[in-house]
């Protein structure tokens, strides 16, 4: 048995970004980028204002000023004159500073009298000007290449003139679920058997963390049929496997990946739920092997999978949400196995994130796996611990699964 | 002017959710639930056992005693006899417990001798069985209508046997950008004009929400053209206009859209960015009028579209995932429109949530709305705060957006 951390350094290792392909922008939000966005153009492209007003020269804007009103410049029609220092232009927020002008009167603190505007408040250089470039100059790099564009992004890619986004294509994970007692929802169920979950449940999470899931047919607990369901895998970034421990924790899928070639790098991982892990190279592809119970393997899933596709997808930086809460409930004594406990987290009254673990922990229990906010970390041997201490815990609504 | 809170409920107050349609299981994970999951199975179908071992009857199965081993049952392929007190059948986590057989007798504290199985521990009854129905018993319900879907909650339907879900069809929302100074990425910017980021941000925030954006051509600052625009909006559940406020407040969007029967309920609310959003039904369809101005707009968005989008699409309790940090920079006080700053939010040492405002929070600085990592309250009237007060924040991340 090999320790979480060394068993996710471990997968990590050998994985490498996806190729880059253009998507258009519509299409980029949640995709990770594969190069850096410059600005294509500057912003504000020219000295604009800040607010709806009049544009004035500011040396002759104080107090009790008259100003000669020559004209409009609402937003997309700048002033095609220039303005002389008794001369002013209503302006509005977006619009072109016209040549002569250096600071607008705001609406407020203007009278229009006819063709005059009485200034109310005098004017200082610059004043309700926002500055060209002052968001951004053409060049500039705007976003890295490796995050994760959120709609916020978007519309700063949109603004910086980019109509499509170079970005890594999303990781395609196969998942393979073996077993005998197994077949999918709405399928005939062999008798004493169940309905598989892992399939559905795993290629949703791949789904929520950007990656595409190919869902392979189920496997009988076979070695000939393993051999054969991998034989033709065709282009993966990762082999996720569930299951085949129902003669020995994954004998039958490890001997049938065998005939594939699998180099096996370790197949035991320290923690709780979800000992047998498998972790390889099956023909060329990054082999993941998951425990066949459900609660076991999308709990591995977020611990290791989640990584991986986020190294996969290039994205930098990526790391579990580790969250601190305070216990609501006494902890035992740990073992020498990590342990994640299925846990409701609630804001106290005073805005304090409270994680208190179900009294229940069976892994056979799938229901409180979806009841759960999230789960308490346990770290090996950790002591026992009593409500009100600080524990490591991780939301899943953080991850988006 | 009004409040957020009013602003909010009068935005909410005629939406309701969209109407039903089926998905296949696999496409169900972050749709809303239209009905109620209820389990189709029981899971366990039978007593199962919990570990590998060897199923006995406890009564016989003192420390000591030997066993006749008579089978082996891996989940998948049931004992077909019954075990009768002195006998045992070997079996594997997941397994049907046979006939006869009330425990099992863990695998580390047995001891296999030829055809016999000699038992190190004594057996209690009920040891290491998982009874028929612990996880879910046919006809439970397991999943609440108003529900988004999880990756986990995938998983236990899939468990439940539901090929298809019955979830709320996705809201469609009408995205109008307005503007004759404005150009879409990549096609000719008018002289002084910008590049629109409106339509795409708020179509990936729609999107990022579970929406699905329509995303109709810029209309220019022009009443017939506005008019024009949304005479044939067909089937849409919410009409969301930017900009318009190139000649004063939302007036050119108000005079367009009134050709079609606006009903106006209200444009202005003490916020800020954002103060100009309108609110109201035109042609039978709700309107929300965001500012145009792409922070105004993404900031207004998400205090509004979103939860807009949460009612349209059935969900239940959803809320603003408000937190509280400890400020990491004094505040002057706040005069009455409620602010909302673009923030930095940091762990410290502690775990404790800090969040420091920007320095600079200019509505045109589109770029430090994309480095944010949330938002900073500010009710209207807040006092002055020192460093460390604990401030309410919002995280963009916890969005999705």
């Amino acid at each position: 048995m090999i320790a979480i951390e060394e068993a996710r350094a471990r997968i990590l290792a050998p994985l490498r970004p996806t190729g880059t392909e253009m998507v258009p922008l519509a299409a980029a939000c949640g995709r990770v980028l594969a190069g850096a966005v410059l600005a294509r153009r500057t912003q504000p492209p020219a000295d604009v204002s800040a607010m709806d007003g009049f544009a004035v020269r500011a040396a002759a804007a104080a107090a009790g000023a008259r100003l000669r009103l020559v004209g409009s410049a609402p937003a997309g029609h700048p002033f095609a004159g220039r303005i002389e220092p008794g001369e002013t232009v209503a302006v509005f927020t977006g619009s072109l500073l016209p040549e002569g002008a250096d600071a607008v009167l705001i609406q407020e603190d203007a009278a229009r009298e006819g063709g005059e505007v009485r200034v109310g408040e005098s004017v200082r250089p610059g004043q309700h000007v926002r500055p060209r470039g002052q968001d951004f100059a053409a060049g500039e790099r705007l976003l890295a290449p490796g995050r994760r564009l959120t709609a916020r992004d978007v519309g700063l890619a949109a603004a910086a003139d980019h109509p499509w986004i170079a970005v890594h294509r999303r990781p395609v994970v196969a998942v393979l679920a073996t077993g005998d007692e197994i077949a999918l929802p709405g399928e005939e169920v062999p008798a004493g058997g169940i309905v598989s979950s892992n399939s559905h449940a795993l290629a949703a999470l791949v789904g929520a963390a950007g990656g595409e899931a190919r869902v392979l047919p189920i496997v009988p607990d076979d070695v000939e049929a393993i051999a054969a369901a991998t034989e033709r895998l065709g282009a993966v970034d990762l082999l996720v496997t569930t299951g085949g421990a129902s003669v020995g924790a994954h004998d039958l899928v490890r001997e049938g990946l065998a005939r594939r070639g699998l180099a096996l790098d370790f197949w035991k991982v320290a923690m709780r739920p979800g000992k047998p892990l498998m972790h390889g190279r099956v023909a060329g592809v990054p082999l993941l092997g998951l425990p066949g119970n459900p609660v076991s393997a999308l709990v591995c899933a977020t611990l290791f999978l989640l990584p991986a596709l986020a190294r996969l997808a290039g994205e930098t930086g990526w790391a579990l949400p580790m969250e601190t809460a305070l216990l609501g409930a006494p902890l035992p004594a740990n073992d020498r196995r990590a342990d994640h406990l299925r846990a409701r987290l609630e804001h106290d009254a005073a805005g304090r994130l409270t994680v208190t673990p179900f009294a229940r922990q069976d892994s056979s229990l799938q229901r409180l796996l979806a009841e759960a906010d999230g789960l308490l970390f346990r770290p090996a041997d950790a002591p026992a611990l009593a409500p009100g201490a600080e524990v490591p815990v991780l939301r899943f609504s953080n991850l988006g699964i």
